[in-house]
């Protein structure tokens, strides 16, 4: 198995990318292409001494820029002769050079490049970035969260077919309960979007369990959420912000308390350690960008060597769980024999 | 300064309420009417020997059911005899009876009866549910959070103008900072309304911040965020569920340590009790429900006697503040005076 690290990716690049890929070529056993700025990428490779570790680099001269987004970055993601890291990574997954693409840069581009080098599968209209969020009872797969900040019915029930795909064979959650991200539990509540999902995902053979809100999330009573770009984004980072405010809330109230209460903030510090833990997404490494036609991980841009190598790690388990066959079969399935709607 | 309290609010009603608006009633010194049965309403008064405190009851046999919603609901909010608590409270501020409502009754039934028996506010569209969420710095007023699933961007704009007032005149912050909930800071970023509602914002004479995120919120960088109801929603539920996770888990943790954790448990609980307050939704009491024709306060069901008395005060605040008449001016001056939109 090859998967492909852009080492361009990272806000620290190319160091971060490359001492990732070379943990995971170490603890996982799979092949790593690098693809950067040779200048840049082998010496960092280098200086992790990776013997006869497999991994290789690929040249990819140019770089990406803040400024590449929009018309720009389109103009970029579609040319056939774009040689930054992206689109070289990316064509190698095209040509089956490659099985997966691993990438901690900007979410946009990467989105961008993806749909334009892979394209995307048949019968799936908008592809979806797809985190695992964490809760009391493990992980939820959330998705969309930021590719499609507008969305038709349709794109829900595609997200949610493709994320419960996504749970059952990579998370090996069986018959994962799908959920619909709402204002409220009942039937009927929802904006416009919502209220037009819901017959279509409860008619759709999933283990559909209806609207969900915040608190059912986090009880960890849905394995899939199902919800709009914009939505899934302002879900996704207000529930990120909230848990940073309050655990530096938690430290300063310690570093700033009276004597016993320092002490036992000193003695409660293993205990609360293995609880940022759950909320590190490093932990996760990246999000699966599902529905084009390859397997494409983001990550976050502060990304470090061990983010970039769990990101590797569940990669591999995506390309050895045949996720991608598992969604392009599904979809035709359904497409050649349509369920009735609103049954 | 008359404010009703509405007696069967809460779930565990009358208890709460009437304990709350006898707090109140000492506290404040303002005159509470209490409506609902009086069966029910007048034994848990004189449980608390209310003596001379200025506290009366108006009977309101009716009580409106789970099953009243929609049209049901409706008709019961327009009915000109209905004699529920909700409707007979809302009417004596229509007809200038008392200054202001407050209720901890259902959040739908409150709104839609508000609506139908005050009226709204000329020039506003939409009322809008406007709770103050705890931040890093203090609160942040945001709305709309439930009233409006489905917005058009002049909606938003009403809403950032009333959240604006209501920060500056009843939580003194001047010149309050005003911001767009959205899935980037960058303008441009945003579903198809948060792009339109924008420039609306950016010409309305406000100190607009643009685009925010969970993070700016939480950080304390806005006084008020506008978003639509939906999202609003969502937002404020998924941050109160993910620091209930957290704070449960903490809790855990400590309970299930080792001796040593559990007595650093111990030592700094004093400190987490403090930011539980924070958290602490009773703080604020309730929310104001901006753009009807009367101050009308909407708290949790789960309202404890201590949340009414804080949602009477923050009643009380609105009403000295003048706060409807300075909806009222500010709307009919821009009314009269349209700015011109997109500069």
């Amino acid at each position: 198995m090859r998967i492909v690290v852009d080492a361009m990716g990272s806000d620290q690049f190319p160091q971060p990318d490359v001492a990732g890929a070379v943990l995971a070529a170490r603890d996982y056993g799979v092949e790593i292409i690098l693809v950067g700025d040779e200048a840049k990428v082998a010496p960092a490779l280098a200086a992790h001494h990776p013997g006869s570790l497999p991994i290789s680099i690929i040249h990819a001269p140019e770089l990406l820029m803040m400024e590449d987004k929009g018309e720009a970055l389109v103009r970029k993601a579609r040319h056939k002769d774009a040689k930054n890291s992206m689109a070289v990574g990316l064509d190698l997954v095209k040509d089956n050079q490659a099985e997966a693409f691993v990438t901690a840069g900007n979410t946009g581009a990467g989105m961008t490049t993806a749909l334009f080098r892979l394209g995307r599968i048949k019968g799936i209209e908008r592809p979806a970035l797809a985190p695992a969020l964490p809760t009391r009872a493990g992980h939820c797969v959330v998705l969309d969260i930021g590719a499609n900040p507008d969305c038709k019915p349709e794109f829900l029930l595609q997200f949610a077919i493709m994320g419960a795909i996504y749970a059952e064979r990579v998370r090996r959650i069986q018959n994962p309960r799908v959920g619909l991200l709402s204002n409220g539990e009942e039937a009927g509540k929802g904006n416009a979007l919502v209220r037009e999902a819901y017959p279509l995902l409860a008619s759709a053979s999933l283990n559909f369990i209806g609207n969900v809100e915040g608190k059912e999330v986090f009880a960890g009573e849905a394995d899939v959420v199902v919800t709009d770009g914009f939505t899934g984004n302002i879900f996704l980072k207000s529930s990120e912000a909230v848990a940073k405010m309050l655990t530096e809330l938690i430290r300063e109230k310690i570093t700033h308390g009276s004597l016993p209460v320092k002490l036992g903030g000193a003695l409660v510090r293993p205990a609360l350690r293995s609880l940022r833990k759950i909320l590190d997404p490093s932990e996760e490494g990246a999000a699966p960008l599902l529905g084009v036609n390859g397997l494409v991980f983001i990550g976050h841009g502060r990304s470090d060597a061990v983010a970039i190598k769990n990101a590797v790690r569940v990669a591999k388990q995506a390309v050895e769980a045949h996720v991608l066959d598992s969604i392009r079969d599904e979809i035709a399935r359904r497409l050649t024999k349509p369920l009735p709607v609103g049954e």
